[in-house]
C-alpha cells in the first residue's frame, strides 16, 4: 500500500475517533449510537464501517489510544526528567492529563471506558493487555529511581509501578468526579512526596 | 418510632442492599431491572419500594455505602496503628478493601458507580459530598502523620488526602480491571513507601 494512501487511512481514522470522542463526551458511551457517530462526523455509515465494524470497536480504539497516550505522556515526562525527582515526574505526568482532560474530556471517557471493560470481555481483554504492558515500561522508570535512591529499593518496580499506576487513575477519577479545581493542588503533593533528596526507606 | 421497628427496618434495608449487590456484582447496574431485584431477594414489588422508590435510590444507597465502609475501614486502622507508619495504615486499608472485594465484589460495583456518578446527576451529587467528607476526614489523619515527620511538612493536608484517596481509587480500579493476584504486591510497596522511619523531604 503506497505511504500517501495509509496516510490518508490513519488521518481518517483519528478523525472519526474524534468526532466519537466529542459525541462520547457529551453523552457517555451507553446513550450514543452510531448514528450519533456519523452525525457528529458528517460521514455515511459506509464511510464510517470502512474503519470501525461496529461501536464496540471505535470503543476499544479510544481505550488503547488513551492508554498509548498516557504511557507516552509519562515516558516523555520521565526522559525529559531523567535527572530529577520521581516526584517532579509524576506531577508533569498528572499535570499533562489535566491539560488533556480540559481539551477533550479525557478523564470521564476513561472513568467510563473502565466499566465498559467490566462489561464486555473484549474490551476488558484490551485493557488487560494495554495495563500490563504500561506498568512493565513503568517498571522500567521506577527501577531508575530505585536506583538514583529516590525510590526505596526493598519492594519489586513492578509493586511500584502498580501503586503510580494507582495515583493517575485515581487521579483521573477525581478529575472526572469532582472538577479540575478540586485535585489542583496534587501536583504539589507528588513533588513533595518524592524529592530528589529523598532517602530510601 | 420503637426501636424494635426501627431495627427492622435497617435489617430489612440491609437485606435488599446485599440482593442487589449480588445482582449488580453478577450482571452490572445497567443489564439488572428492579425486576431482578424482586426475584433476587424473593420479596413482592410493593415490600421493596417500600424502602427504595427505584434503581436510582438502590444504587445511590450502594454507593453511599461503599463509600462510608471504605471511610470506616480507613479510620479503623489508622487509629489501631496510631503509632505505626502511614505506609502500614494505608497498606492495611488496601488489604481490608481487598478482603471484602472476595467477599462481595466491592470493586467491580466501585467501578461502575463512578460512571453512574456521571451519568446521573442525583449520583454524582451524592458521590461529590461523601468523596470530599472522606478527603476532610483523611486530611486530619494525613496531618498527624506530618506531625509525627512520617509526611513531608509542605503540602497541605488536603491535597496529600487527594493522593491518599487516588491510590485507593487506582487500586479498587486495579483490583476490578486485573483481579486480585496482579495487584497482591501493592500492600509491601506502600509499607516500604511511608516506612515509620521515613524522613520529610
Amino acid at each position: 500500500m503506497p505511504r500517501t494512501s495509509e496516510r490518508y487511512r490513519d488521518a481518517r481514522r483519528e478523525y472519526i475517533l474524534d468526532a466519537a470522542r466529542r459525541a462520547f463526551a457529551r453523552n457517555g458511551f451507553h446513550a450514543t449510537s452510531m448514528h450519533d457517530l456519523f452525525a457528529e462526523a458528517g460521514l455515511s455509515s459506509g464511510a464510517v464501517y470502512r474503519y470501525f465494524a461496529g461501536k464496540d470497536e471505535v470503543v476499544v480504539a479510544i481505550v488503547e489510544d488513551n492508554i498509548r497516550q498516557i504511557g507516552a505522556m509519562i515516558r516523555a515526562v520521565t526522559e525529559e526528567r531523567a535527572d530529577g525527582s520521581f516526584g517532579a515526574a509524576l506531577a508533569a505526568a498528572v499535570e499533562t492529563i489535566q491539560a488533556k482532560h480540559r481539551e477533550n474530556g479525557l478523564a470521564g471517557i476513561g472513568v467510563q471506558a473502565w466499566t465498559e471493560a467490566l462489561r464486555d470481555p473484549r474490551i476488558g481483554a484490551a485493557f488487560e493487555e494495554l495495563l500490563t504492558g504500561l506498568r512493565s515500561e513503568l517498571a522500567e522508570v521506577v527501577a531508575h529511581y530505585q536506583r538514583t535512591n529516590t525510590l526505596p529499593p526493598g519492594p519489586s518496580a513492578e509493586s511500584l509501578a502498580s501503586v503510580t499506576i494507582a495515583i493517575l487513575v485515581g487521579y483521573i477519577q477525581q478529575l472526572a468526579l469532582l472538577g479540575p479545581d478540586a485535585v489542583a493542588d496534587v501536583p504539589d503533593a507528588l513533588r513533595a512526596l518524592w524529592p530528589s533528596s529523598a532517602v530510601a526507606g
